[in-house]
């Protein structure tokens, strides 16, 4: 059974779960009513289905490649990205002002969650050109934009992230990279960049790269640092890719997977970059991109997490061992069940939080209320984290349905588990979503946080009547949360850290409650046996998660380097 | 740094919480004393980080391959083979009378453990050769034994397990491969086997296969299942490898990881094959097989974390990011210290269990104890299915205390992750693992686990006066698990089998829990230390996965096959 881009899943998430009648009740996105929705994940979905999900398997066998100073990407993937492309996936949400359609983010999230599902690899493009658009919209001045959003949204051209630096990885602050004045507007930018993904390709005209650098009166750390354009063509006086410029790609990497996309070593040799947003102003327009990034990364994880539980849905529906009633397949084994009732659960839970972080986002953009765009701050970290998670924890549930059949790599399973396994680190690790979302996200005392958690309450509440026991259980877990969150925002740093990660992994389970409750209140009995299916078995995690994130550092601590055989 | 195996530890294990002094007073285990152990876990240490290490990544990167149907190893596994064989350390446990040393089950995992740590993948052949050895010590005539078992331990010759077929693989009473009577005593054997682990190689004179078939009277299911021997190479009239044997090796898989090891598909022609044990008793025979395997697989994955952990711990004591005090690196920090601390706390719970696991097996054998060996059978599938889970979290931790580097496949961190990943699948899934300890491991009524509780309590009693908090948290703990117990036998099997790997899983964390205490009130700082973050931090999953064991199947099967999505 191929991939099947989840449509009708998807409309029960935005029509039912997530609130997306608030987005569409927006002047600014009044355009997206449920038919355009449906055409949209219509379409969507038949190319996802139809023309990427074949590309995944030949991705993974037929690596991209560095030949003479040129990436080679696998066979096929120019045609995939060239679809992506013309369907104008790639700038649905982008400005109308610089040609892009204006549609939420939300759509534009739900998209690339098909994408991820049907073939990973090359829907890492799409998202650093998409939050490269973003940045642009952003800070850029009036020129960079008119210059390069409408090639951006059109995939003529494509956009990179230039961070990371051998010394500067979750530390930016400590990045080399040199911006000197050129005289003319232009500065000359020199320096070598780590793990740039998509750094090049065989099917765009040009390569947009935006990088981190610093200028000759930068300050040291994060805050002496600025951002440029460099492109890998010069444009022309008419616009047009013109010289080349001086960067290069030094290498790829090999990777444990996602082959399909080129990661590389990039050199600058005093290549000709323009200044976007403010001098050392960079972190800032970064952060930008790295936001929505944030949210597009965690949607690989729910995305592959789609796709492995497809796979493994499919080979359970078919592998017949031991006399069992039913299908006669090893869909009747309890624990096979309960192994995919797992995958499919958590799926939903990380969707779900996505969608409504996605939803959150439109509402800061089309209010400029800062509850909503405090909302969309807080659930970021938590999409991220926890859809990475739950992609790793499904595509590894996907192998283990498999038995030996998942060890061995023509079967599939295991690409979905390589593949997947790089989310939970870049974007910021997941340590670094944690951190954020106990440090920078807590600044406002907790209260994005609270309000959430009155939310949570609020839906227990309205499910008292029909559904008391799983409307008990996620009270309880809201209020042990809220407790969490009152600790929390009452210690110092090194409390909060030491506690961030299963503070997070706490959090994300309560809100996977939440919304499974949402769902089963639809009266559709399916979601109502699902809903207690999470809520009875994978909810009580949040018990230990949160007793964990209340620990404090000190013990920590005091495990000392020889504790730890060092 | 370099793998270095880790025996003071392994020492303390023994001496101070698995309670191997017992073993040693027996009169079967007498010469094991203190001083032969450290010269055993000394010199075996010593092979393990000297000639095995070095090969880990040179497996990976040269995989076993197929050349005109024979099988080619990696570089270096022939010597490396050699030092494990010239060693003694494949029959140290095997039976005084044909040639083995006789040591106790314990020394022989605790060397298994450092070979898995050093090497994986050239491990899996003498875990193949020692269950082929005891299998064939409790089941072949005394021909066989004489023949084969004095060549198995000098690794002239080495052994493998064929089981699995296409349409027989949890379920082995599906098997199709025929036993016919040659009429002179031997038996033609026909059939395809898959997955056979180092079904063949270039480094010893003869592979002697173990293969499950039917005789022609044989039952359908696993009733009609006999046992036979078939070797490589005939021996001749003077015990050497003769003629050719109708079998061959078809093809080897591609796998996710284990690359050093060869995976073949096997066929055979009516090879001649010698019948061990009684006809149709070859599930019996198979059992000793693989219960000496799953302790040796539940090891892969402890030898793992132990490698992963030590590449991690030294990556994160080398890399400097962000500004922190002590030693400047990125193991000052919070969640990285929480990571670290995580997968050394979670490899000592698990190699703990394992050890106790072997240290049961040894007074079983000792003193033919019923309780012993329910002990031993109890702690089995605990040991392979939370040492492997162990494997898969410690390696995946060890990937993300790397960063992006975790993702690069030189750095090695990933090889770990990808090669441990088949012990959950290896000698029965995980799943198979529960459902063996919630089924034939509870037909004693609990009793076995109940007194394995007991001890649990009795060492929370013990530690009250000096842990009284953490002596609390682990009795409750005991209390809890002994609830479940309680409910678990009174049900009938589809509830247990829905609640089963949660059940093993909160199982495990218990015991970790106990084996923590143990080691805490040794009077140890740091190993009270490290003690006080498992029993706070990690023990807690309990709950979770203890309620989970008791949802019982009703929620579980009531999700129809259109709610899973089918």
């Amino acid at each position: 059974m191929p991939y099947q881009s989840p449509v009708p899943h998807m409309r029960f998430l935005l029509d039912k779960v997530v609130g997306f009648d608030a987005v569409r009740a927006t002047d600014r996105f009044a355009e997206a009513t449920p038919d355009m929705v449906d055409a949209i994940l219509t379409e969507a979905g038949k190319m996802c289905d139809e023309v990427l999900a074949p590309l995944q398997r030949v991705g993974d066998q037929h690596p991209a490649t560095l030949e003479n100073g040129k990436v080679r990407t696998p066979p096929g993937f120019a045609e995939g990205y060239r679809a992506i492309a013309d369907g104008g996936w790639i700038g649905m949400s982008a400005h109308p002002d610089t040609g892009g359609l204006g549609l939420p983010m939300t759509l534009t999230n739900a998209v690339n969650d098909m994408i991820c599902g049907a073939c990973l690899a090359i829907q890492l493009n799409p998202l650093m050109t998409q939050g490269q658009i973003e940045a642009l919209e952003h800070h850029a001045s009036e020129d960079i934009k008119a210059l390069y959003i409408p090639k951006l949204i059109s995939g003529d051209w494509c956009g990179t992230m230039n961070l990371t630096e051998p010394q500067a990885g979750s530390d930016v602050g400590a990045l080399r990279t040199k911006a000197e004045p050129n005289g003319d507007g232009t500065y000359a930018i020199t320096g070598q960049k780590i793990y740039i993904s998509w750094a090049d390709n065989d099917f765009t005209e040009n390569v947009c790269h935006l990088v981190l650098a610093r200028l000759p009166d930068g300050a040291p750390g994060t805050k002496g640092i600025s951002l440029f354009m460099v492109p890998k063509m010069i444009p022309d006086e008419d616009g047009n890719p013109g010289a080349r410029n001086s960067l290069r790609v030094v290498s790829l990497e090999h990777k444990m997977g996602l082959h399909g996309s080129p990661t590389a070593v990039m050199e600058y040799n005093g290549a000709t970059g323009w200044l976007v947003g403010e001098p050392h102003g960079g972190m800032a327009a970064m952060f930008t991109m790295m936001n929505n990034a944030r949210l597009g990364v965690g949607t690989h994880g729910i995305g592959v997490a789609e796709g492995a539980y497809q796979h493994a849905l499919a080979y359970a529906l078919d592998r017949r061992q031991g006399k069992v009633g039913g299908t006669g397949t090893i869909v009747e084994h309890p624990d096979v069940r309960r192994m995919l009732a797992s995958m499919k659960a958590d799926t939903f839970a990380a969707r779900a939080i996505a969608f409504a972080n996605a939803v959150a986002i439109d509402m800061g953009t089309a209010t400029d209320d800062p509850a909503w765009q405090a909302r969309a701050a807080l659930l970021t970290p938590i999409t991220k984290a926890f859809g990475t998670e739950v992609g790793m924890r499904v595509a590894e549930l996907g192998v283990q349905v498999h038995g030996g059949m998942g060890y061995i790599e023509e079967t599939g399973a295991a690409q979905y588990s390589r593949d997947v396994r790089v989310s939970a680190i870049y974007e910021g690790t997941n340590g670094i979503q944690a951190i954020d979302l106990v440090g920078r996200k807590m600044m406002d005392g907790g209260e994005a946080a609270i309000a959430l958690i009155d939310e949570i309450c609020e839906g227990a509440d309205a499910a008292k009547a029909t559904l008391p026991d799983l409307a008990q259980d996620v009270y309880e877990a809201a209020e042990t949360l809220r407790e969490a969150v009152e600790w929390l925002v009452a210690q110092e740093m090194p409390d909060r850290l030491a506690g961030a990660t299963p503070f997070l992994m706490g959090f994300a389970r309560v809100l996977g409650g939440h919304f499974h409750l949402i769902a089963a209140r639809q009266g559709d009995d399916g979601h109502e046996r699902l809903a207690r299916f999470y809520i009875t078995r994978l909810l009580p995690e949040y018990a230990a998660h949160l007793a964990e994130a209340r620990a404090g550092a000190a013990d920590l601590m005091a495990l000392t380097l020889d504790d730890l055989g060092a």
